[in-house]
């Protein structure tokens, strides 16, 4: 029990510390996040006179767990099903907060003289609002159930994501020290191709496991059985470089599916607040208040620029894509301030030893400041509002209000929107089906070398053996591409139809449909097909071969493809289930 | 993110095994808690072919913290009314058993040829029986609620007691290599000593400050409230030398009597169960299988006389104690096993550095047989006492018939029983007294040298300054002191009265009723003025500025005595009502 008292002494400091903080702050009716970074601040090694912490790294270890706590949970708010509903307004504004944000934060970093990596995690600090602290601010004003509360919530969720992406990409960037655009792109591609395999098998697979586990009606066993799957994926996602807070977020997205969501929520609930309670201290650890003093032009500069800069960003879009002005207000109002994702990519930018020692304080102050401001700034924005418009000329108003009525009319569109929505689904079962093609031949790619160790002894010519892998591949992928082809036909008949109009082709109007309807589906295929051999690399057979496979796979799906049609479908009935399962929970 | 990739990495293989284990044992419904031991076993560096963990160090950190949580909320089960309740037979029946299985153990090692510290560490880790095997057991057999099981918590509490004087015992003895009769009392003394004070002032302050931070209603904040009251407290055992699972055992004993436990419970068990589970999973790392083999036989001997020697010793004593033949049985069965205490006991010896490396594994597999075996012990137990009892002759089986209805009789006596009753109240609230009035005497001498500090530039004699400490202690313990001579008194009269019989003393009864009345108290506070001056030597100041002290304390007694008196009576007041309102809650 004595080795480990040095460590324990830590956790106790810190732990007692929190616990007066977190009373105190709640006393004085002040965010209890600040507390914990003051709490890091007393105990770390930068303030004289104490030095109370024997063994910073464990405990910053511990601290990395309070992020897998905290995106694990965010993951866990999230559904998909609230993804497909935030609707264009939250895809609008976050896109565009993120762009300007990004925008300000680097050109601040730029005009200060620092380098163009600061400046560009700088930008990226900047760009996503703090979830943590909006939920928190909108629960004690007793905000949480308005409509604009919900934007604000469609517009983190769809923040959340793209600082996920924001997160990958600025990690590959680090890497190789510049922006390549192509790089970048294929990032993208592979992150999107990651995740939209990861939610689809996760789906499938996860929320039956837990029901299963469910059965035994034991908290313990459910509660190791979600942070094995948690962890679990972590390391998956950490073999493939992906950083951890992408897959505990993943995965928490996954479990939200699940039927025991409100048990596990219950669950994990202490976990997250102890460890991101141990997070936000070790955020004041690295804290060194001098650092403060020394930038704080920087400081007053950037919290002015993120504050004022989010304001304008959020209510302008939110108000172009048709919400009223006063909604616009607060939703911009709200999302005035940066968090918990800002002292990621922080902490992201110092272990990749990229960034300057300053911008983390920078990053902690600059959030402290408008964290402060964060409530005051959404109680407000009514009255703030009603001045604007008060100075505002009467013409100017009446044309806001036009525009506003103009954009909402927009959305209830006929047979348009009708056909733009069945469009929509079909393409992106088509992108989902296609994810799965491609992730099939990736990863036996990836696995060749010791796959064709196994078949070694039965086939001695490399090319037997890629052919084998390649037409096993290929049988795999099979259902989906069935689907991808049903779902293409489908589309071009839709279009077809469509688009011929017969006052145009006339009397050819029938034989033009039939044949675009059939020619787009080939096109598409042969497109698909380039891309699978594009993806296969290392197990594409040679030419003569390869036809073989081909000729193989057409045999087989001659034979089979109501078999594959009819796998495919209860895959896709099981998937449906589960999302509608959730989403039936949700209405409770 | 990237530093501590190793941890994660570490902690989510050990998370994913143990989460694949817990449903595996689930399904087969075999304890979990050797699943985890079993998944530590595979991880661990002994078994080919996989070395899965990089960092032991900081995840056998964590399994620490395993043993905190632990014990912590062993603590917040236990309750200190409940301890007044166990009654005689919990006490007669864990004291046989931890005597009879250290002496069974003790003799184990040395007939095996153990150093005398390997066969001592063993009978320690033989002597407490596993309140969550158990707990665990009686939960899925459905008894849980039977009088049976309320005995057999009624002994485990007992034995977690003595368990935690062990383990400071054991630590004592380690550390100085030898039996010191004279050390181990005053050992025993001190942690009595400590023990009563944290609990009375813990009970006074503690779920007070709880009541007070429940009224902002976060859970959030009720957690980390209570973690840093559990850690802080930690803190301050560890600087006096006591272990960290007395101090965690201890705080969970003080927080029990809170009004929020039930909340507190719900926080705690997710936050212990994931420690836990990481617990028991280090204690699979450090078991090498192949010391197993070379040790099979001990472990089965010890793993016989473990299960042999329980059910006789505690079947016995539960007889004697006047149960009944069945209930006797039961619990000796109920409790033949060993688990958690075991593998602290084991692990204590490691780190001390004073027992040899096979004494860990072989606990571990002590503890996994017996483990195994419980379940059908309690489930044989009825069927073995029925054979028993026809395999007896009637007349023996009469005479023990005999025996517990003789003994259960006695329980139920009259006039003598009442006024027994009443002098083990005073005398238990005199212990307690006492206790404080040490307490503050031995603090104040501790912080003698600041404290005369602190006051040497009122007064520049040495003399002076001892003078104005012990005479500040002095008052401070004098609601206390002045409680100890009101109970003394009232003991002393209620003994008078039941000891000086007019048949012997004819006319001088009153009289000599009255002496004894008189003088017992001044001989015991006398005693206590003896006691006082030993244990504030540091600050005992001078004879002549002794009286002096004596004389001014003696005049403050007369002019406030009855202050005093409603002192001590309002802090007693708060105190019960703490404890009764836990009573109220139990009864719910």
């Amino acid at each position: 029990m004595h080795h480990a008292a040095g460590f324990i002494q830590d956790l106790a400091v810190i732990m007692a510390l929190a616990g007066v903080v977190t009373v105190l702050f709640h006393r004085f009716k002040q965010p209890v996040v600040l507390g914990y970074i003051v709490a890091g601040v007393i105990i770390g090694p930068h303030t004289p006179p104490f030095e109370l912490i024997s063994n910073e790294e464990t405990i910053s270890t511990l601290g990395e767990l309070g992020v897998v706590f905290l995106l694990f949970s965010l993951g866990l708010e999230f559904s998909l099903k609230k993804l497909f509903r935030v609707g264009a307004t939250a895809l609008v504004a976050a896109f565009v907060e993120i762009v300007v944000m990004l925008g300000i934060g680097y050109g601040i970093g730029h005009a200060f003289g620092w380098s163009a990596m600061d400046s560009l995690f700088l930008g990226a600090m900047l760009a996503i609002s703090s979830t943590t602290i909006i939920v928190k601010a909108l629960d004690e004003l007793k905000l949480k159930r308005e409509r604009f509360a919900q934007l604000i919530f469609g517009i983190l969720i769809v923040e959340d994501i793209l600082a996920i992406a924001m997160i990958a990409l600025l990690s590959g960037i680090a890497g190789s020290g510049s922006v390549d655009t192509a790089a970048v792109l294929i990032t993208l591609a592979k992150l999107a191709l990651f995740m939209t395999v990861s939610l689809v098998v996760g789906v499938l697979v996860v929320p039956r496991l837990l029901d299963y586990v469910a059965r035994f009606n034991s908290q313990e066993m459910l509660l190791i059985a979600v942070l094995g799957l948690c962890f679990g994926f972590c390391l998956l996602v950490i073999k493939l470089d992906y950083s951890v807070a992408l897959g505990a977020f993943l995965i928490g997205a996954i479990i939200a599916e699940s039927r025991q969501l409100h048990a596990i929520e219950r669950l994990i609930e202490p976990v997250r607040d102890m460890f991101s309670a141990i997070f936000f201290v070790t955020i004041g650890l690295m804290l060194d208040p001098t650092v403060l003093g020394r930038y704080a032009v920087p400081i007053l500069v950037i919290s002015v620029a993120v504050i004022v800069g989010k304001i304008v960003s959020c209510s302008v879009s939110a108000f172009v894509s048709g919400q009223d002005a006063r909604t616009s207000m607060r939703v911009g109002m709200g999302l005035a301030q940066i968090g918990e994702f800002s002292f990621i990519i922080a902490a992201l930018g110092l272990s990749l030893k990229v960034t300057s020692d300053f911008l983390y304080p920078i990053a902690v102050a600059v959030s402290a400041l408008t964290t402060l401001t964060t409530p005051y700034l959404i109680r407000g924005a009514d009255p703030f509002t009603r001045r604007l418009a008060a100075a505002m000329p009467p013409w100017l108003a009446g044309l806001f209000g036009a525009y506003t009525n103009w954009v909402q009319s927009l959305g209830k569109g006929g047979d348009a929107s009708i056909v733009l929505g069945m469009v929509r689904r079909i393409v992106l079962q088509v992108a989902i089906n296609l994810a799965i093609v491609a992730a099939i031949f990736i990863v036996i790619s990836y696995f060749a070398a010791p796959l064709e160790r196994l078949l070694s002894p039965w086939l001695d010519t490399v090319r037997a053996r890629q052919a084998v892998l390649w037409g096993g591949a290929l049988v795999m992928a099979m259902p989906f591409l069935v689907a991808v082809y049903r779902k293409v036909k489908s589309l071009s008949l839709l279009l077809a139809e469509v688009s011929v109009q017969p006052a145009f082709t006339g009397r050819f109007t029938a034989q033009i449909r039939r044949t675009l309807a059939e020619l787009i589906p080939a096109a598409a295929m042969f497109g698909v097909f380039v891309l699978v051999a594009a993806l296969s690399g290392a197990i594409l057979p040679p030419t003569d071969l390869l036809i073989a496979v081909l000729l193989a796979a057409a045999i087989l799906l001659t034979l089979a493809w109501r078999w594959f049609v009819r796998l495919h479908a209860r895959l896709q009935i099981a998937l449906n289930e589960t999302l509608d399962r959730g989403d039936d929970r949700l209405g409770h």
